[in-house]
C-alpha cells in the first residue's frame, strides 16, 4: 500500500479563509512525509497566505480554481454551475483517484450534494450521511446523521450504524463500539415511528453492538460510542450542544469580569478551566466525514481556525490506512443482497 | 370572576415526592388568599410532611388518593386501572370543575394520557402540546411541542404556534410575540416534509407574528418567543440543553476544585457566577402547561424540588387569571372551520 495520503483542501471555504486553511493545510504537513495536500482555489490569493508563513513544506502545493462558491448559495445550482470552483475541482480530484480525500469547511450543502454527485456512493450505500465526533464526559461519540439527508428510512439508519461502527472502531480506536439510538425514552416502545421501526432491525443486527435507546440528556455525558438518528434530529442535538455549549460559556465569562473579587478569582481559576474545558473542545478531533462514498469527503466547521483544518487533514490518513472504505464496502455489500429497498 | 384559583397537587410524584412537594405548595399558599391548594396523594405520608412545616397555611388541604402511579409504569394502562391514584383523581377533579388546574411531577406519560382522556381536549385541538419555558440569553422562550406527541401534521405546529403566541402574551406579557419554526438551516427551502409544509402556512397564519426558522444553534441565545416543532424534535431539543447544560457546568465545577489555586479562585467566583447563571435557571418559570385542555395540566421535572413546584402552583392563576382556555378556544375555533383535516 501507498504510504502517501492526498489530501486536496478547499482553500476558498469557510469563514476564515483562504489565512486559516493555508495555515492549518501548512501546520499538517509540517514534519510528516504521509501526507500532501493540494490547495484548491484562487493560486494568488493562495499563493499570498503561503508567503506569510516562516517555511511552506515540500508536501504542499497548490491548484488554481477560478470560481467559489460562496457559503449561501443554492448547492445544487452552484455545483452545476462553477464548474472551476475549489469544491468541484477538488472532489473531481477525488473522483479521478488524484487525490483521496478532500477537505471543506465551505459550503455545507455544495459539499453534500458534490460528494454524492461528483465524488458517488459505494454500491450498496442509500444515504452517505454526516458524521460528528463530538466530546463527551466520556471521551467522544459519533453522532450520524448530521444533516446530509432528512426524512430518512430504518434501512438508512441501519447502514449509519455499521458505517459508525467501522469508523469509531478502526479510527478512533474503540473496541465494539456501542451503538443507540437517540430517542425520547429508555424504553423500546418509545420513540416516533421511524425510531419503532428501525428499533428491532438494529437489534437483530449481527454487525453491531446495540445497547439501545440513547436519550438526548445523555448524548454529553456519554453512554454510547455512536448515536444514530435522522439527520434533521442529528442535526438539532449537534448544533443544540455548541449552541448551549457558546451560551453557558459566554455567561460564565461575563461573570467572571463583572467585579474585581470575581477578576481576581478567574485570574486564579484560568489555567485549571482551561485543562478541564479541553475535554470538550471539538476542534481536536477535525471534522465530520461524509461516510459510504468512493473517497473521503471531510466537511469541517464553516468557523474553522487552523487547528480544526490540521486535524481535518490528519483524520484522513487514518482513514485511508485503517481501509475504512474497504471495510464498510465489505460489511454493507453482502446486507443489501436480501433487501428489496 | 371568582378570585380563586384551586390547583390539585400530586404530593405523591416525582423523585423528591412527597416531601418537596407538600414543602412547594406551602410555599405558594402562604401569605396568598387567591389560591386553594389540594394536595392528593396518602393522606398520612401529606400529613406527614405538613407536621414537619413551622405552619401550615389555611388554604391547603388534602385529598386522599390511595394509589400511585410508579414513574416507570405504562402510561395507559395506570391511568386506567389506577383509579384512586394521585394523578387520576386529580385530573378527575380537575374534569369535575373542583380544581382548575392539576400540577404533578410524575410519571410524564400518565400525565399526558390522563390530560387527553380524563381531563379532555377543547374543541379543535387536534393534540394539545407539552409548552415549556426554557430560559435564553434574550430572557425565555416557549418551546412546544417538547414530546407529548410525535409525528406531527403541519396542522398542529399551527395550532402549537396559535396557542403559544396567547400564552407568552398573556401569561409572560411578551407583546407580538415572534414565533419561529425550529429548523436546520435559516432558508425557507430548508429542512425535512413536515417542517417544509408547515412553513407557508405558519406564514400565511394572520394570528401569529412568524418570523421564520430558528435553528437549534440559536436557541439557548433567544431569537424567537415561541418555537415550534414536532414533539420528537422540541424534546430533544430540551433534553440536550439539560444535557449538556449539566455536563458543562459540572466540568466547570470539577475544574475549579481541582488546585488549591482554582479553589481560592473558586471561592471568589463563586457570588458573581451564581448570579450570572440564575439567568439561565429553569426552575423559576414552573413547568410545562399543556396546552389545549379543557382545564389546566402542568407537568413539572420529575426532580423537581419545592421551588420549582412552587412556581408551577402559581403559574396556574396567571393562567386562569389571564383566561388563557378561553383565548385558545376563540382563536382556534373559527381557524378549524375551514379545515378539512
Amino acid at each position: 500500500m501507498d504510504s502517501l495520503t492526498r489530501v486536496a483542501v478547499d482553500a476558498m471555504g469557510g469563514d476564515n479563509a483562504p489565512g486559516e486553511i493555508v495555515k492549518g493545510a501548512a501546520a499538517a504537513c509540517s514534519g510528516r512525509n504521509d501526507i500532501e495536500v493540494i490547495l484548491v482555489g484562487r493560486q494568488e490569493m493562495i499563493e499570498a497566505e503561503l508567503k506569510k508563513l516562516p517555511s511552506v513544506p515540500e508536501n504542499i502545493r497548490v491548484e488554481n480554481a477560478s470560481e467559489v462558491i460562496e457559503m449561501a448559495e443554492s448547492p445544487v445550482n452552484a455545483v452545476r454551475k462553477k464548474k472551476d470552483s475549489s469544491i468541484v475541482k477538488g472532489m473531481n480530484m477525488v473522483r479521478r483517484g488524484e487525490a483521496d480525500a478532500f477537505v471543506s469547511a465551505g459550503n455545507s450543502g455544495a459539499v453534500l450534494v458534490g460528494g454524492q454527485i461528483i465524488v458517488g456512493r459505494l454500491p450498496g450505500i442509500e444515504r452517505p450521511p454526516f458524521a460528528s465526533l463530538i466530546p463527551t464526559r466520556e471521551g467522544v461519540m459519533l453522532l450520524l446523521d448530521c444533516g446530509a439527508s432528512v426524512d430518512s428510512k430504518p434501512s438508512h439508519l441501519v447502514q449509519y450504524a455499521m458505517m459508525g461502527s467501522v469508523y469509531m472502531e478502526k479510527v478512533l480506536g474503540v473496541k465494539n463500539p456501542r451503538v443507540g439510538i437517540v430517542n425520547i425514552g429508555a424504553e423500546e416502545e418509545k420513540g416516533n415511528a421511524l425510531v419503532k421501526e428501525t428499533f428491532p432491525l438494529l437489534r437483530e443486527c449481527k454487525d453491531i453492538n446495540f445497547t439501545g435507546s440513547i436519550e438526548a440528556r445523555d448524548i454529553p455525558a456519554g453512554g454510547c460510542d455512536v448515536a444514530v438518528c435522522e439527520g434533521f434530529t442529528g442535526n438539532v442535538v449537534l448544533k443544540m450542544y455548541e449552541g448551549t455549549a457558546t451560551v453557558l460559556l459566554s455567561a460564565v465569562k461575563e461573570g467572571l469580569m463583572s467585579s474585581l473579587r470575581s477578576k481576581i478569582g478567574a485570574w486564579l481559576i484560568k489555567p485549571a478551566l482551561k485543562q478541564t474545558l479541553k475535554t470538550y473542545d471539538a476542534s481536536q478531533y477535525g471534522g465530520a466525514p461524509m461516510l459510504g462514498l468512493k473517497g473521503l469527503v471531510v466537511k469541517t466547521h464553516g468557523s474553522s481556525k487552523a487547528v480544526e483544518v490540521e486535524h481535518s487533514i490528519i483524520q484522513c490518513v487514518q482513514f485511508r490506512e485503517q481501509r475504512i472504505n474497504e471495510l464498510i464496502s465489505e460489511k454493507l455489500r453482502p446486507a443489501q443482497e436480501d433487501k428489496t429497498e
